[in-house]
C-alpha cells in the first residue's frame, strides 16, 4: 500500500480546520500516534525534541533534532510542504518553538507527550492553556478511510495467521515463556513490524485479563488464554484472543465457556451505525449477567484500534458515542474465576453502513488439541 | 538475579525522602522507568490509569485498573507493603486520586506521562503545581548500585553476542531490512525480552545517525553502520555500535575512521569521577576537529543509560555535571559524510572509582569481511 493512500496529505489541512473549531491556535505533535496520522512520519518518541507545530494561522513547521533531519527528509512528512527546522545539541528547542509561534492562547498537546516535554512547552509558553490534541485529533482519527479499513484487514490476516499456528505451538509440558516466544517469532514472520503483546496465560492465569508470561508449565485440561497482537509496517496494529485447551476443559469452564461465545456473538451483531458504543457493551454484559458470571465480566467490552492498539472508541459504559461507518474497535468480553480459569474472545471489528464487519476469521470455539 | 537486588524495597523511602527535600508534596509515577526503579513494577503504559501516589506525608497507594489487579499483585510491587486501589472501568480516577490525596501545593510527574494523564491531574488537582519527577529520582537513578552495574554488564555481554553474528548476516546483495531481521532475533535469541532499536545503515545511509532499516540492498566495498539495542528482562538495556565493511572501504573512509577510533578512545580514556559530562564530550570532539572533521560530528558523545536507553547522564557540551562512581553512559562519537557514508563507535561504560569500565568488549577497529 503506498503512503499517500493511508496518509494523504490532506490531512494536514483537515487537522488544522478542526483545531481552528475547536479554538486553538496551534497543534504541537510529538512523536506517537497523533504525529503518524496526520504526518505519516515514524519518529521515534525520545528525550530530543521532534514536533510538528500545526498553527491555526501561519505556517506549519516541524521542528526536529540535527542528527534526525535526514530521517525527517526521508519520511513521508517530506510531502507535506513543511518547513523542517534543525536544532543542534546545546539549543534549547522549546524557546525556539515557542518564539516563532508567537503568543498562543490554547495548544493541543499530543496525547502520548511526555510530561519531560510538556511541562517544558508549558513554561516555554507562559499563559498558554494546554488541551489534548486527542479533542480535536479524534473524530478524524476514528472514522477510518477505507485505505485504513484495508490496512486493518491486512493485520488482521496476519494475526489470524499466527493464531492458526497456536496449535502446534501448544503441548503439555512447556512453559508460557516458550510458547510465548514462538508465537512472538510468528507474529514478525506473519509481517507484523513490531510484537505489541504476547499474554500466554494457563489455568489460572487466564483468570488475570493482562497476564503476560511466565515460567508456569502448561498442564493437560487447561483452558489457555492466548491474546496477541502487533503493529504492521502501514502503523496499524492487530489484536486478537482465542482459548486453546491441550485435552478436556474442566466441566464449570466448558459450560461459562458457551455463555461468553454467545456474549461475544450478542455484541457483534449489535454493530451498526447510530448505535451507541455503550449499548454494545450492554449487550454481551446481559448474556453473561443473565447467566450469573456478570461479576466475573470485569472490563470494558473493547476499544477501539488503528494506530493505536487503544483508541477511541471504548466501548464501555457511560460512553453514549453513536458508532458510524469506518469506526474500528475489539469486541472482547471475558469471564474470569479468580484461582481457577479465565476466557476471553476477542475480534476487530468495522462498523460498516450497515453492520460490523470482522477481520478476524478464525473459529471462536475452544479449540480443543 | 532476584529481583529484591535490583529494585530493593528501599527506593520508596529514599524516593520520598528525596521529593521532601525536593520541596514537593507528593510524586505521581505512571508505567515507565521511574516507576519500575521505585517499585520493579513493569507496568504496561496505557490510557487506564495506573499509577503510584507517594505522598511525602501520609501513606502510598497503588492506583490501578481492576483487570490489572492481578498482575500487580504478581509484581515486585507487592512487596513494598504498600495499598492497592483497584478502580472499575466507569469510575473516575483521576478524582479518586485527587481525593485521596488532599490538598497538595506541588506534586512530581513521572517523566514519561502521557499528556493524557498529566493534564488531567492537573485538572483534577487545580492549583496544584506540577514539576518533574526526574528532578528528583534522577541523582537516585544515576548512582547504579552493584546489581545495577551487573545487569548492564550482563546487558553488554548479550549485545556482544550479538555483534559477534553480524559479520555472518551481512553479504552484499542482501538488504538492509533482511539483515535487520536476523540481528531482531538474535537479539533475542541472546537473552533480551525486547528488541529496542535495530540500525542497519549501508552506503549513504550511514550519514544518517537514526537511519533504521530500508529496502537497501548492501554493496561490495561500503560501510555498514549497525547500532543495536534491547532491553533484557532485568529492565536494564544494551546500545552498542560497530561499523562492518564488505571487501575494502573507500580511502575517504578508512582515513576518517581511523580519527573515530582515536576520538572514541581519548573520550573512554577521559571517564573518571569529578571530570564534567562536556570535558568527556570535548575530548572525543577535539580529536575529530582537530583532523578537520569537526563540522561531520553533529550529536553529542553520549547518553546515560539504565533502564531508559536514554536517560541522564548526557555527554554533551554545557551538562557541567560531574561523572560519579555507579553513573552509566554511551560514549559514540560519529562523523557522517552526506550523500557518502558515516561511522560511529559506540560502547557502553560505567565510571568506577578511578576511571571508566567498558561493557562493551567487540573489537572496535573497522571489520572487513
Amino acid at each position: 500500500m503506498e503512503s499517500s493512500d493511508l496518509y494523504p496529505i490532506t490531512r494536514l489541512a483537515a487537522a488544522r480546520e478542526a483545531a481552528a473549531v475547536a479554538g486553538l491556535d496551534a497543534l504541537l505533535l510529538t512523536p506517537g500516534p497523533d504525529l503518524r496520522y496526520v504526518t505519516g512520519y515514524e519518529a521515534l518518541p525520545l528525550e530530543r525534541l521532534t514536533c510538528l507545530v500545526l498553527p491555526v494561522k501561519g505556517e506549519a513547521f516541524l521542528t526536529v533534532p540535527r542528527l534526525e533531519l535526514p530521517a525527517a527528509e526521508h519520511s513521508p512528512a517530506s510531502r507535506l510542504g513543511v518547513e523542517f527546522v534543525p536544532w543542534e545539541e546545546t539549543d534549547d528547542p522549546y524557546a525556539a518553538v515557542a518564539a516563532r509561534l508567537g503568543g498562543v492562547a490554547r495548544v493541543g498537546l499530543a496525547d502520548r507527550m511526555w510530561a519531560l516535554q510538556s511541562l517544558r512547552f508549558r513554561d516555554a509558553l507562559p499563559g498558554t492553556e494546554q488541551v489534548l490534541a486527542g479533542t480535536v485529533l479524534r473524530d478524524l482519527r476514528m472514522r477510518k478511510s477505507p485505505a485504513e479499513v484495508a490496512a486493518l484487514r491486512e493485520a488482521g490476516a496476519a494475526i489470524d495467521a499466527v493464531h492458526a499456528q497456536v496449535p502446534g505451538f501448544l503441548r503439555a509440558g512447556r512453559t508460557e515463556r516458550e510458547v510465548g516466544r514462538d508465537i512472538a517469532e510468528a507474529i514478525i514472520e506473519a509481517g507484523h513490524s513490531i510484537v505489541d503483546f504476547v499474554i500466554v496465560a494457563s489455568g489460572p492465569n487466564g483468570a488475570s485479563p493482562h497476564h503476560e508470561l511466565s515460567g508456569r508449565v502448561i498442564q493437560p485440561g487447561e483452558p489457555v488464554v492466548v491474546d496477541i497482537g502487533g503493529q504492521m509496517p502501514s502503523g496499524y496494529c492487530s489484536d486478537s484472543t482465542r482459548v486453546y485447551c491441550i485435552g478436556e476443559p474442566p466441566a464449570a469452564f466448558a459450560k461459562y465457556y458457551d455463555v461468553l461465545q454467545r456474549a461475544q456473538e450478542a455484541a457483534c451483531d449489535a454493530v451498526r451505525p447510530g448505535v451507541s458504543c455503550e449499548s454494545v457493551d450492554a449487550a454481551a454484559r446481559d448474556v453473561i449477567a443473565a447467566e450469573g458470571y456478570g461479576e466475573y465480566f470485569i472490563h470494558r467490552t473493547g476499544h477501539g484500534i488503528g494506530l493505536e492498539t487503544h483508541e477511541e472508541p471504548y466501548i464501555v459504559a457511560g460512553n453514549a458515542e453513536p458508532l458510524a461507518p469506518g469506526h474500528a474497535f475489539s469486541i472482547e468480553p471475558g469471564i474470569y474465576l479468580p484461582g481457577a480459569h479465565g476466557a476471553r474472545i476477542e475480534d476487530i471489528l468495522i462498523c460498516t453502513e450497515e453492520s460490523g464487519e470482522r477481520v478476524n476469521h478464525r473459529p471462536r470455539e475452544l479449540v480443543v488439541g
